[in-house]
């Protein structure tokens, strides 16, 4: 089959790999319909993330169930699935309490001796405890496949940082972040009946999708200078709830900075740098909370799904420019460059 | 009258102060009964926190109103009276939502400019928003003294803990810190339902009353080999929940360390040191909260006081020595050099 595969910063190739082929009895063979590009996809272009040349990449994908183990019993072959970005086993202490990112099994799409999301075929460990099955309907919408594809990842971090943040009826919400991610902390934050959204960026086709998605005010300030815009749009006080989706020092300083006191960080923003960003005597006097982390979206699909079904919430404007696979390096180029939001890959 | 003031490190004396006034109609001035000695005082007797020459201290006092300005209503001369070590006007949007050390009119003891809790009386500005009146029975009652003095700030502060970290019933607890608010930490923990509450520590006395107060383990070990102590009793995972009354960058590090996967730490142990202790990215990946700092004590005291009137839970045994207001610098020296664990001051 064909895959995308990286060799070297800035060297991804779409080549030739062995087809997938059940290997345990807990997996599944998927044929992918819709994959994805991720910003943190992003760093493995760009180096900043270690991969052994040849390594498979793509971590979101939905497909098709091609061939199961015998001890799959979920799903079977015809099934229409969405895969989350972490697999894992669904049985353990961790998984039955819904961080399944902490699963005693789990790992990472694209992972040395795994295959990755941007190809044409995926073998699914423990796809009992991974995949959640789809509606078949929906193959044919294409609107909606890539609603759905967002439960992959960035639909279910939005919501892991808005959760994070304590984003709830009557809070103010602040989202620090205007990618895929930020934008679905903001669809999340509403969803969980955030009373104001002030959504931080400064390109219009990003808050253009943000206002859709629930933000009231946008803010086009960066660092202190959005603090203070923030500020001023809650009586000096600062927001309940707010969502770091960038994940750098200067992103953190920001986040901290308009939380009202008693407020919390939900943070998603994978840490880059050596630092925190973290003021931690600020913190302490104004007790501010820090949650969040690597979003455990395989738990969170359950509750997600039905309202992405019936149209409750679209984050499909989140995908701006469609590539085919052997299109792959581009919509990478494109994403690096801040051309495109997010690339959605077609079969 | 007499006060304790701190006039350089390791400088503290007692002498003749202007006795206070009621000087604005939300005032009172209350004669203190009994005070106490913070761990968070040796920092200014130490010289870590600055302080101006004569300034006064102390931050926990119980006593007896003397005088009540004209718009005081909820307390009169000769009630008993605890004050939490943050005042607070009780009407603020901060102290409605209970947090009253973000209060918008708050202050601490010894301020310059006002009085502190280890002198023979104290000037209390908004009196109806900070004070808490106590039965006057308690008055001749030394061990329940004792024990409501506690809710000034350490019963509250160990409960802030104990609920930032999330202890609740079935959870395990590990306990960074065997001061007065750590072993009020294992108190709240254990009255907040843990199942199981490791406590570190290793001089007998503390640990000791750790027990007494619920730790069901005892670790005596310090950093690394205390985190893998307390994995080790924790089936690898790490405790649920974990209080770190500390505040070193060491210290945190080791709460963080021992926690659980999607566990968080409660801290309270105010910042030393310029980083914070924290992995970020190993917070990230296993979704580790951080929640406390500053406690809104006087918040708790109407939950906490049923409990220590009643004898529920007795937090008296963190004091384990007593002086005399002119003793007071004795009682400093004796915790300086970790003599004593927490000095009462009788009047």
């Amino acid at each position: 089959m064909r895959a995308t595969t990286i060799h070297a910063p800035y060297d991804l190739r779409v080549e030739d790999v062995p087809d997938p082929l059940v290997q345990l009895p807990t997996d599944a063979v998927v044929r992918v319909l819709r994959a994805c590009v991720c910003g943190s996809d992003l760093w493995a272009y760009r180096g900043e993330a270690e991969r052994a040349p040849g390594q498979r990449i793509g971590h979101e994908f939905i497909g098709v169930v091609e061939d199961a183990g015998r001890e799959v019993s979920g799903v079977r072959a015809g099934d229409l699935v969405v895969a989350p970005f972490v697999w894992s086993d669904g049985v353990c202490d961790y998984c039955e309490e819904g961080l399944t990112t902490s699963c005693e099994h789990g790992g990472m799409w694209g992972a040395v001796g795994y295959d990755g999301g941007q190809g044409e075929a995926v073998r699914v460990p423990f796809a009992d405890g991974t995949l959640v099955k789809l509606p078949s309907e929906a193959a044919s919408d294409d609107r909606l496949l890539a609603a759905l594809l967002t439960l992959s990842d960035v639909l279910g971090t939005g919501h892991h940082a808005a959760l994070g943040a304590g984003a709830r009826p009557g809070a103010t919400v602040a989202v620090v972040g205007d990618g895929a991610v930020g934008l679905c902390g903001v669809l999340a934050a509403k969803r969980l009946g955030a009373e104001r959204i002030i959504a931080l960026g400064r390109h219009t086709a990003r808050t253009d999708i943000a206002r859709d998605f629930g933000a009231t005010d946008v803010v086009a300030e960066r660092g202190e200078a959005a603090v203070a815009a923030v500020r001023e749009l809650t009586r000096g006080q600062g927001a309940h709830a707010v969502i770091e989706a960038v994940g750098t020092e200067e992103s953190m300083r920001t986040a901290v900075g308009m939380a009202r006191d008693g407020g919390a960080i939900g943070y998603v923003g994978a840490p880059h740098g050596s630092g925190t960003g973290l003021d931690l005597r600020e913190m302490f006097s104004r007790n501010i909370a820090l949650r969040g982390g690597i979003a455990p979206v395989r738990a969170y699909i359950p509750e997600l799904l039905p309202d992405v079904l019936d149209s409750t919430i679209d984050p499909s404007p989140v995908f701006d420019r469609s590539v085919s696979l052997e299109e792959v390096p581009e919509g990478y180029r494109a994403m690096d460059r801040r051309e495109a939001l997010k690339v959605i890959v077609t079969a």
